[in-house]
């Protein structure tokens, strides 16, 4: 295991610099991601159905973020308590749980951060404090994922070829983390170590998670990019512009099938035909071993006025058929390695990831 | 061949409603497809230069469309001529129609239409009226261009599976070619033959011609459709839910390559490692068989601002790099067939195409 307690206090440093999600004391403070790049704006959250609805209206977006800010939620419903009785109170945190974790479907982070909540709450004894026990279990889970980062970024770095040019899709820095970043943590990390030369960020429709969140962190990284459009990506390989392709992941199933934003899928198959390796980055609370392949995947189809609508002004004719489909299953045959913060695991995945899981 | 003469009535009215380029007997009227599907605004063009202007900003595009724009454009350039001599005015118009042709780098139509116009010129005796003669010429390749693509939408609609669900890319309808349209002159005439289920349109970033222009032409066509974006074609057909992929080309070399709509490459990978028909549908003027093959095709790149802003709003942060690349070339080994107005060519293509074109 790498020992994170020494060497990393720049990276931190600059890092803290994204405040994606910050507990102020009594509330979660947010920016909020669907203003970016144009403003940053910070909302200010105490009450938990406010955090199920900024999840839900991405505020605050990306598989471990939500899996953070879900935690501060549930955290949250326990300090509305206060002159409740004990089984008033315990099944109303219980509410805000199951409200929060189906907020957004397909990211299983969310779900296993409010179960490791519920857990805490099934434990507590009669004499607890549950707001302090709630709200330390959010707080580590935030810390842990920033720590789980950074060990993502160091066992994926080993693997990014040197000199590479970099195909990343939406954005899996630390907007998406609140911590270092998986994908993105990936790409910082191999570019502080010389390996980097430049990365391809693709805008990422319908949400523009590429072109307003990923470009504004690259920028701040002193990252260097280009941004185009999620298409080009098939050129770019074929002129032989692309080294490798990076993506980060909502859900692993047993067998190393990924969900993840939509076109991830099309990434793989093209980087596969192509032969560019193809990396996914996701921790630990990313997979989802109960599930045996990536079938019943609960894809998520977003509000159709995210493709139709741009800034509150109609693209589109009205009364038309739309599906905006959020995620896609990448199987796992198009996958070259997943990087965990246990470690990299390869084909077949089946094996390589229990046993990390098992070492973990 | 085909007998154009009867049978057509009813398809040529109903086509007639989408009147993208009409020649008012002075002057060139464009709709202007910058504006659509919010406004259907005309923009009556009497100069020469005015012509070259509108293609190069995309008041009309589509390869097909811009090749007879571009003729009326020369055409226009004769009518500048009144009191030049013969010589100052021929220069004129050959530099106008250089101009013209220069416009737009990628598609190979608008050359060989202002070529067409430059040999008519070429011909002209001293006593003959330019203008008259070019005028006829551009009117002539608007009515080739239509009777090219119904005999397109013919060959085509045969090869198009029983009540599939066709996905298409960027916009080839009536827009795109001032005709009935090529992939989507395909698909209207397999839907008026009941072999159409449905069809998916990719949205087409950056410019939106397939969320912008397809679903207008749909809509009014009346054939059912789901817009989706461009990077959501690998989760439809990995679920079986595409049955074939039918897309336009803006150039095809001699063996086959396809410019296209950057994606189209993407597509093509996908569909051919899915094991999904790909065709391709362009009418003769799109070939360019002095070209070996695609790796020496212009891909024409556009202003950045076409993906850093949307309807006068900033997405991106300012100061980033950014390519807009606006095609691709798809290999002919990802093609399963190329329908022209001539017929349909398989592969090998370098023979196929050359066999169809010398029988032409």
């Amino acid at each position: 295991m790498i020992d994170l307690s020494v060497g990393y206090m720049a990276i931190i440093d600059n890092m803290n610099s994204i405040n994606t999600i910050e507990w102020t004391g009594k509330s979660l403070r947010l920016l909020d991601q669907r203003k970016l790049p144009e403003a940053e704006i910070y909302l200010e959250i105490s009450d938990p159905e406010g955090v199920a609805v900024a999840i839900k209206d991405m505020v605050v977006r990306g598989a471990p973020a939500i899996g953070v800010a879900g935690a501060f939620g549930v955290a949250l419903a326990a300090s509305k308590c206060v002159g409740l009785d004990i089984s008033t109170c315990t099944q109303y945190i219980r509410n805000i749980a199951i409200s929060i974790g189906d907020s957004r479907p397909t990211a299983v982070n969310l779900r296993s951060s409010v179960d490791r909540m519920l857990s805490i709450l099934d434990k507590a004894g009669p004499s607890d404090h549950l707001y302090d026990l709630l709200l330390e279990e959010a707080i580590y889970i935030k810390d842990e994922t920033f720590a789980s980062d950074l060990r993502m970024a160091e066992f994926g770095s080993d693997i990014i070829p040197e000199g590479a040019n970099v195909l990343t899709h939406c954005n899996t820095g630390p907007l998406a983390t609140s911590g270092y970043g998986t994908a993105i943590g990936v790409i910082r990390r191999a570019w502080e170590i010389g390996k980097i030369k430049q990365v391809f960020a693709t805008e990422t429709r319908p949400w523009l998670q590429g072109a307003r969140l990923t470009t504004w962190e690259l920028k701040r990284l002193g990252i260097p990019f280009t941004l185009v459009v999620d298409s080009a990506a098939g050129h770019l390989m074929a002129r032989g512009e692309v080294d490798c392709v990076v993506v980060g992941a909502d859900r692993i199933t047993a067998n190393g099938d990924v969900a993840n934003k939509i076109g991830t899928l099309g990434l793989a198959i093209m980087s596969n035909k192509l032969g560019i390796p193809f990396f996914v980055v996701a921790p630990r609370t990313t997979l989802d071993l109960a599930s045996k392949n990536g079938d019943a995947i609960d894809i998520e189809e977003r509000d159709p006025s995210e493709i139709t609508d741009f800034m509150g002004k109609r693209i589109t004719p009205y009364g038309i058929n739309v599906r905006n489909l959020s995620f896609d299953v990448t199987p796992n045959n198009y996958i070259d390695a997943i990087v965990t913060d246990l470690g990299v695991a390869s084909k077949p995945y089946i094996g390589s990831l229990r046993g990390l899981v098992g070492n973990g």
